[in-house]
């Protein structure tokens, strides 16, 4: 978890870079092409929730399994979670939450609006930015950011159950489940993707911060002596991620928390940060937690959390690294990452979102020249083929020239052509990419392995 | 969505049929194989939330994935989309759940504990489950099963939100949205998965009935004249879909509602019931729910919520049917039916899961002979080679036999035993089958090609 949510986006703002696009454009095309809607749009929203679109939800579902692909499956050292949303109160006393998970509020007196402190240029005496008053706010008082709700028929205090404000408490309160299900040994790991809510009091900056967002965080337990060399591994293992589904090197850096803005249990945190429109933010969090967390629930639950070591005949309480990162701001810097303007030979505009073919939402697209009917049945028919493997989709409006235009502006790495000389003579067809344009033709017959070779490291 | 919760748990209980095993049984496996938690356990539990262990996230992940494929990937007339939790408070205004979603309460007056009165034998006059006391019920009194919490600073009405009881409004809210970006003809649909929270008086059954669960609904949008043609399509493939996962078809079966079942709006509803361990009782809900939600958020929001077709030159509000699943529910329902017993030839009990391989959380298992060192680096080789493509394991603990037993009780689908003969001999090993027992040879070399061609239907 992230403690604390502030800083990342008061960095943002000082930030003289900025990422290519613009959060306007990016936005646009969001909500123009389907992939994130603002929540509940018709009835005037809600602010600091968004509803992923047709194209969103394929995007967001293929950036959850990239990255369970590399976290879980393909390591011989991890295992999965999904811990519910609702946890006893219990849980947030021991993790510290109740008392300290908070953001210090101010409002202006002039005008009634309300600010975190530690985002106002300088809170003592400065300008509101709502209403432009000046010296009118009031001191800061601690606001607790975690959602409160009732479970049960009868709403008393005994009944207040919180919505978990980060996904990593699911994973210490079942580490003993864990250990005595699967028999693992130190070091190893537990992933876990799921929704987690913060009562922001500034959601902002579209996906970027806010209420309600999704969370992939792995803990990660070894012996205490091991846990800065462990740490190391896991920093330049998600920098390799990054890198192995596109990312841009250039707009991604890793930054050591100084010493005053570490936690107290924590001796080392680095944050992954990338270039956003907003400038450089933190995009994830790679903490060494010691054994605080297990030290925690074992003292406010009554069970000793600990590791019995058989070959040294010695219980352990594990050291723990967390690499953790939010679906959303993931999604946000792989969008903004890929967005990219071309201008053609004939001075046209072409936007491209150059996705790592594995989180496209579409993988391909199969289009018939035209609406002529002779075409209509064999691409129909290269279309249920394709459908079967990948995300595909089939498009017979307007020229084809804006057709390649609409599947490279949400990213789709290949287009299918059908076009006269596939029904009257070869049985072929044209794949065409997204990044070179370039073409080549294949037949129907060989498709699916030719779309197989380029799709890579797909699924 | 299911309006009322009510009548399937009440149907099951009075059922004298039940499926082969027995909840205890399965909620004992799985505990011990870390399929299933009780939530938040060190701290005592928390009633109607459960947690999903290493193997029962993979499971839940297969699960959501297949129905996924079959519903948005596989087919032409369908689009995804993820809306938010936390939705306008003003949504379930309009959708009546603010009003009508609500489950009638009664306390007893001797021991205090509170009911459900649909769910006593005879709530006027009934024994107290709890106590034994007779005749001390309360009046009935309506109880709202939405979850309340408060977004934003300040804890008044004015933020109170809800988390949403079905994720079924996310789609009506988004109709425009998704008619827009997609540029659809009718008829289409819209698949959704997400949690959803509903404020049981009295969660129970294990996963069956809880008060964080997770649900996969589709709303399919049709001409009016369209929808009990449409309707009938649905439950023919909603019933081929369990058939093609391998659910056994002698546990399922489609009952339409009577009349009086039938909420006001709809004018057709079955459900498919499934024999769980506590009897026959819902697993999924299909529903003619006609232009009911669309007309209702048309008037609340002021948005036109219609369709206008091209052809015949009019606006239609489509009609909608609507098939909504648990996913949690759906699990119980695919445990259930895999569980078998079976006595081999020197007497022994083999506990099989015969999970669809699609479903079963670990496709592979590969087990050298021994921990003989001579084998290790194969064997190694070997799952790292499989682990590239199927969630895999390595077990190299107690005697094969044991082994096996292991894996069959967790229902892998494929074994892959690493000899002496392996190494010292011809370089391949033998593929062992969950549910015939049947071994077969195949170098290592074209073990992938192999294990693909066993894994039917899987990815």
């Amino acid at each position: 978890m992230t403690d604390t949510t502030s800083g990342d986006a008061a960095r943002a703002t000082d930030s003289a870079e900025r990422a290519g696009v613009d959060m306007e454009t990016l936005i646009s095309l969001c909500k123009r092409r389907g992939f994130i809607f603002q929540s509940s749009e018709i009835y005037g929203g809600l602010q600091g929730a968004w509803d992923y679109g047709p194209l969103g939800v394929e995007m967001k579902r293929n950036v959850k399994d990239a990255w369970w692909r590399a976290n879980v499956r393909e390591r011989d050292d991890m295992v999965g979670l999904d811990a519910a949303i609702l946890m006893h109160p219990q849980v947030w006393r021991a993790s510290g939450h109740l008392d300290t998970f908070t953001d210090p509020m101010v409002d202006c007196r002039n005008c009634q609006a309300r600010f975190r402190a530690d985002e106002l240029p300088s809170a003592g005496d400065g300008v509101c930015p709502n209403c432009g008053a000046k010296g009118q706010f009031t001191e800061p008082r601690m606001f607790n950011l975690m959602l409160r709700t009732f479970v049960g028929p009868v709403q008393d205090d005994a009944a207040t159950v919180y919505l978990r404000p980060e996904t990593a408490a699911g994973i210490f309160v079942n580490f003993e489940n864990v250990l005595t299900t699967t028999r693992r040994k130190l070091p190893f790991g537990v992933a876990q993707i799921g929704k987690s809510f913060r009562n922001e009091i500034t959601p902002k900056n579209f996906i970027f911060r806010t209420r309600e967002f999704e969370q992939m965080e792995i803990e990660y337990f070894c012996r205490p002596e091991e846990s800065a060399r462990v740490h190391d591994a896991w920093m330049r293992d998600r920098m390799a991620w990054y890198a192995r589904f596109g990312m841009q090197s250039g707009r991604l850096r890793l930054r050591a928390h100084e010493r005053e803005e570490l936690s107290h249990y924590s001796s080392a945190t680095s944050d992954v940060e990338y270039l956003f429109p907003i400038g450089w933010a933190e995009l994830e969090g790679i903490a060494n937690r010691g054994s605080f967390d297990l030290t925690q629930h074992s003292t406010y639950s009554g069970k000793d959390l600990n590791y019995y070591d058989d070959d040294r005949k010695e219980h352990v309480v594990p050291h723990v690294i967390e690499p953790s990162l939010g679906v959303d701001r993931c999604m946000l810097a792989f969008l903004a990452d890929s967005y990219d303007e071309e201008v053609d030979e004939k001075g046209e505009k072409r936007v491209v979102l150059h996705l790592h073919p594995a989180l496209a939402p579409i993988k391909v697209a199969v289009l018939p020249l035209s609406r002529n009917e002779k075409l209509t049945p064999t691409a129909r028919d290269v279309y249920a083929r394709v459908r079967l493997h990948w995300m595909t989709q089939y498009d017979d409006a307007q020229s084809i020239g804006r057709r390649y235009r609409r599947q490279d502006e949400i990213g789709t790495p290949l287009c299918v052509t059908v076009d006269f000389q596939t029904v009257e003579e070869d049985r072929a067809v044209t794949i065409r990419e997204r990044d070179s344009m370039a073409q080549v033709r294949v037949p129907i017959d060989g498709l699916v392995d030719a779309l197989r070779e380029r799709l890579v490291d797909v699924g």
